[in-house]
Order: structure tokens, then C-alpha cells, then sequence
């Protein structure tokens, strides 16, 4: 018989299979094969006593009181996302929903609710984190209005969307995850506690020089704005190199006219910065895009700087990550604190919920993809960090 | 009554208004506009007792024997092109070809034949070239096939494009050209000896480390194309500037896979260079190659570089030169020589013919615009220097 950790790993892997696409696991919000997922999952958590339910916003929850305890005692939340990208791995998102079973099924005497949350990766309707926010009731009209469709096709009622609220008695969240990128596995580290989701500032910088013949302008005659850019982004990555925690990504660039034989006129390029902390993302920001402007001015070229989003870092809760570090050690494992580069359901369940996050090493730090993958050991250690965490916070 | 160059001026602005396009300049190979301005080209010609015809390449040539000479006696061909980039100037090509009628009505005693080619822009067919090519019977077969629709729809016979050669008593070719950059414009010249044009290199680099998520990878742990793709960008323009008469541009760039919140994997980068002399051109190219791969290694990241153009610089003909900065010099203006960074229709012919070109500046560098224009003064110089060409030629 296989080990509780293998049956987790078999058991996302048969999961991948239900897909919208043929041959490659994509699964989005309220699709058919979330339906499959639900009853999938919903046979196995009936299998261990819970009272499983669909919530209105396609939430798969199933509850179970610990045993010789009340109906009203404090209950722990543990929680994912059952939705995937396109082309996904067998990880993302559900290996959470899954140890919280298997936690389910070890831990008789905890109150639990396990839930897999419907959408967290925004790619059916281009706006993430429904479910949790379902969970927390902070979902907005326009997306509630955006959802409704799907939501009454999968045959749920969009009205009872209040009802999908916590229960009162909540007293915790926790999210197993994989970490989705290298840093454990560079550490050679099994698990790492989360102490904060990352901030994050998105902007648009155009530099704006003047479109030429690249034959007949002499190179002391040019506003060349991708040289400009180029200047930038280089500048981008060593701020960010020198500043620990940073990170700092020019990732999209859009080039006109694009064309071999002529000067750039105008270079669009999009910053995207992320730090726990915010006064260190938002100084670096300020940073860059003065850096930005004085390249440009030194170059005869104007700057433009949009700015997108500023999006604050969301701390897990300090009592609940210093029990978790605590589980982790009693384990035997080493702890490990680590900021989220990435968003998380964690980060919208938090504000409301004393939340809890683990990170599960990626093998190449490699997530979003079919080559995704996690160490059988490594969910051996989830699931028995888990156990601990259940008896020190019951 | 106006000044023959303003004359000229008025007919390149009247000729700008034979238009694939209504409200904007487009000419292309054989278009039905480009017959109009034949007709209004061949009528001038022929009232200053110019023999007037289209060759079968769609090339209109005007010639006529010198007072008092012989049929044979040495002839120079006064060319440039007829047809335009989409929304054009009124100036590029075309003035060369009405400079040339204005001097054949000057210049009674001078052999003269002025042709207006039908296609250098390369934009109907994506050939370039196909006019004067013809002239010096370097058309090829693929071409021809190409143009062969085109040529038969505007009543002409490709069987006859042998017979567009030029004929054998042709001593020299001269082409007026604005200068489409901005250097004699930054040196206060009317006017620009031409002493060759630029040879030029074509390349694309691409630059291949690893896509990863924008929030989970640390800085040291990335292999960002464009980072890389960026630094070379730098070094390119570094290196041309500091290198005397070398242009070398990156003016088309594609990201992968382009999105604010993904490390770019894979980046192609375009290089242009151009120079007078190719050793100096193929040396700044392979410094620039062995650069991108240096940096490349230093990064981690792959590089492939494609070369896809090297095109040897055309020098004009040494003592013809001569004789155009002497005309230049008695007609009272500064003698400049400068290399084109454009190809003109004067490449393809200086090797089959003794070739001389003079560009008269470009006000704001502006070219391939309906903002092109040309001072009246420069004309009117271009003209006096055209006139003392011919008596020292003749």
C-alpha cells in the first residue's frame, strides 16, 4: 500500500485528467469538469463523516466537527483553489484542497472545514480571487454581475451568494501550496512558512524619442527611445539586484514603428515591482521611475509614466506563522520564513481570517506548466506539519 | 513670373497629387497614377524637343542630342525614381527626375537623356530597384516573373525589357536626391557631394534564457532575455558612437512571451550597420556579435545570431566626383562630401555606369513624410551646379 503522501500526489494527478481540453489539464471556473472535480472530492470528504456542500459561488466546502466537540467550536479553514491556467500543472491549487482532506481524515478530533475555491487564477471572466472573495464577502457587483451566467449554467443560485460567508465559528485559515518558484529548492529546503504576500506596483513607462532613417541620422543626431528604454531596463534589474527581497520585472515592451531599418520613435515597457514591504517597494518605485525620467532627459526624449496598480503587502496573521513555525520544527523539519512573491487566496482571506500559509517546494521552481511537480517527502512533510498545527492551535 | 526652381518645387507639388490615395501621396510600380505623371513629365519633355517613351520596365525617358552634335556623342543620364512609399513626400525620387527635365531645357547643347524609374521603394512588389535595374540588365527572373502582372496591365510587353538597357553611347549617370537625414541641414549646406553609398550589414539576435513567473524568482536567480537583450542594445549604440561615420541601429524587437508579469524567455533583436568603407562595417559587425555572445555567457542565456544582409558600399566614380565638387565650387557653394546612408537608384548603376550623385538638404531630416520638404534656395543651387556639371562633362 502506498504511503498517505503518494495517495495525495496520486490523487491530484488523476485530478489533472478532468480538463476542458483534451490532452492538456485546463480548468476554469464553473467549467464541466469542475463539476467532476466536486464529485470527486465530495465522495471522499462524505467518507470521512463531512457535510459537503456547493456553495453559490461554486465553492466545494465540506465541514466536519471535531470529535466529542460542539457544533459552535473553533473551526479551522483549510483551503485552495480547484481552478487551473491553460496547459496547467496537477499542482497548483488543489494539492492544498487535497492534504486538507487527508488532514481531514488523520485529524478526527479538529473542527475542519476544507474548502476548494472555484476561481483564483482569473482566467474565465480576467478577474481572480471569486471564491475567496465569495468566502470573505467582499465580492463587487461588476463581478458578481460578470459570474452570474456561469454560475446559474452550473446550477447554482447567484442570490444566495451572502450564504457562502465564513461561519462565525471560524477561528483560522491555512494554505498548503506549492511555492511556484525556486527558492526552497535552491535552499534544498522542503517547506517554507509565509510571513507576508507580497505588494506590488504595476506601471506603464513610454519613452518617446523620434522615429528615423536608420541610414541616413548619424548616431549623435538620434532620439533613439529603445536605446533609452534599454538604458532603463538596465538600471531596473541592478535596483532591484541590490535590494534585498526585491523584485522587479520589464516584462512586456512594445516597440514602434518595430521596423529593421528605422529609428524607434516610441518604446512602451511595463515595470512590475513586488516587496513585503511596502515602503521598500513603493521608494523603489518612486526610484525607478525618476531614474527613468532622468534618462530620458539626458537623452532628448520625453517620459511618460503610468501607473497601474499599488496593491499593498497582506501579513499572515504573527501568532498563527509563529504556531505553523512551530509545527514545522516539532516535525523536525527546518523553518524557513519566506515573503509570496505571488498572490495567493491567503492574501484575501487574510484581512478577515487569522491566516496561515505553507509553501511547498517546486522542483526547478517550475509552476504553470505539465512538468509542475512535488516531491513525495515534501508532501509527507506538509501533511505532518499539518497534524502538529491542528494540536497546537485545538 | 516665379524662379525656375520655384517652378520645380510647384511641379513636384502638383505631381504629388497623382495618388493610389485621395488626401495622401502613394505611388507604387505601374500604379495608374504613375501613368498621369508620365503623361505630364513626357509633355514637358517633349516641348523642350525631348523623345519621349516608356521603356518596358515602366521606366519614362526623355532624350535628346545636343545641339550641333551626333546621335552617338557621349550622353548623360539625369535619373531617379517616379514611384513613392505609402504617404509620401512630394520630394524624394521625384525631384531628381524634374531637375533633370529643367536642365535638359537649359542645357540645349548638352546629350541628355533624364529618366524617371519606375520602382525603387520596393513597396508594390517587395523588390526594390526594379527600374534602374533594368536599365543596367541586372533584373532577375524571379523579379521579372513578379513584375510581369504589373507591366502587362499598364500596356507594356516584358519580352521588350532587354531592349531598356542603356544605350551604348551613355558616358555617365548624375542623380539629384534630397538627402532624406539631417546632417547637411545641422552643417548649414545647400548641398552634399555623394562619395559612395553605404554598405550595410543585416542581422537578427536572439537571446533565449527562461520565461518565469515576474513574483516568485529572485533577481539572482533569473535568466531574463530582455535584461540581456537590453545590455547589448547599449553596447550597440556605444560602439557606433564612438566609432566615426558608423551607423548601426536595433529598430525591431519581439518579446517572449510578452506579458507584465512573466520574465521574458526569448528576445530577437534586429541589427542594422552601415558604413563607407566595408572592413570598417564587418569589423564593428563581428565586435557586436562576439558582444551579444559575451554577454549572453555571462548571463546565462543562450544566444543565436542570424546574419541576413551584407551588402558591399558603392563607391560613386572618382572623377566624376571630382567634376560635381567642381561644378559645386564654381557655382559658389561650400563642396561637402558625405556617404549615403540610404540606397539610391545610383547604387545599382555605378557599377555598369560612371555614376555621380548630389543630395541638397532635407529641412528637419524629414523624409518618407508629407512634411518632406526642400529649400528653394537649394534647388536653385542644385540647378546652377547641374549647369556647370554639363559643360564640364560635355
Amino acid at each position: 500500500m502506498s504511503s498517505r503522501a503518494q495517495r495525495v500526489i496520486d490523487c491530484c494527478r488523476t485530478l489533472a485528467q478532468f480538463t476542458e481540453e483534451p490532452g492538456r489539464t485546463t480548468r476554469t471556473f464553473l467549467s464541466p469538469p469542475m463539476g467532476e472535480v466536486h464529485r470527486q472530492l465530495g465522495n471522499w470528504m462524505r467518507s470521512f463523516g463531512m457535510q459537503v456542500s456547493v456553495d453559490a459561488a461554486g465553492n466545494l466546502r465540506g465541514a466536519r466537527t471535531g470529535a466529542g466537540r460542539t457544533g459552535n467550536a473553533p473551526r479551522l479553514i483549510i483551503g485552495s483553489h480547484l481552478d487551473t491556467v491553460p496547459n496547467a500543472g496537477a499542482f497548483d491549487g488543489v494539492l492544498g484542497v487535497v492534504i486538507g482532506i487527508a488532514l481531514a481524515e488523520i485529524a478526527r478530533h479538529a473542527s475542519i472545514e476544507v474548502i476548494g475555491f472555484s476561481e483564483e487564477e482569473g482566467v474565465r471572466l480576467g478577474v481572480p480571487f471569486i471564491g475567496s472573495r465569495a468566502l470573505v464577502g467582499t465580492l463587487d457587483a461588476a463581478t458578481l454581475a460578470l459570474a452570474e451566467p456561469a454560475i446559474r449554467q452550473f446550477g447554482l443560485n447567484p442570490a444566495d451568494i451572502p450564504e457562502a460567508r465564513y461561519a462565525p465559528e471560524t477561528a483560522a485559515y491555512l494554505e498548503f501550496h506549492i511555492e511556484q518558484g525556486p527558492v526552497l529548492e535552491s535552499l534544498h529546503l522542503p517547506l517554507g512558512v509565509v510571513d507576508a504576500i507580497a505588494g506590488q506596483s504595476r506601471a506603464e513607462i513610454t519613452f518617446e524619442g523620434q522615429a528615423n532613417h536608420a541610414g541616413t541620422t548619424p548616431m549623435s543626431m538620434r532620439r533613439d527611445a529603445l536605446t533609452a528604454a534599454a538604458q532603463w531596463i538596465g538600471l531596473v534589474e541592478q535596483v532591484a539586484g541590490a535590494h534585498d527581497g526585491l523584485v522587479a520585472t520589464t516584462g512586456r515592451m512594445h516597440v514602434e514603428p518595430n521596423a529593421a531599418n528605422v529609428i524607434p520613435g516610441r518604446v512602451t515597457v511595463s515595470l512590475d515591482v513586488r516587496h513585503g514591504c511596502d515602503e521598500n517597494r513603493q521608494g523603489a518605485v518612486r526610484q525607478l521611475i525618476a531614474a527613468a525620467s532622468n534618462i530620458a532627459g539626458k537623452r532628448k526624449v520625453k517620459m511618460h509614466c503610468e501607473q497601474r496598480l499599488d496593491q499593498p503587502a497582506v501579513p499572515m496573521d504573527a501568532a498563527l506563522r509563529e504556531r505553523l513555525a512551530a509545527a514545522v520544527d516539532s516535525a523536525g523539519y527546518p523553518v524557513h520564513y519566506m515573503t509570496s512573491g505571488a498572490g495567493h487566496d491567503a492574501m484575501i482571506v487574510a484581512p478577515h481570517i487569522p491566516s496561515a500559509m505553507l509553501f511547498l517546494r517546486s522542483p526547478g521552481g517550475i509552476s504553470h506548466s505539465p512538468e509542475e511537480t512535488v516531491l513525495v517527502e515534501d508532501v509527507e512533510a506538509a501533511i505532518a506539519v499539518g497534524e502538529r498545527f491542528l494540536c497546537l492551535i485545538s
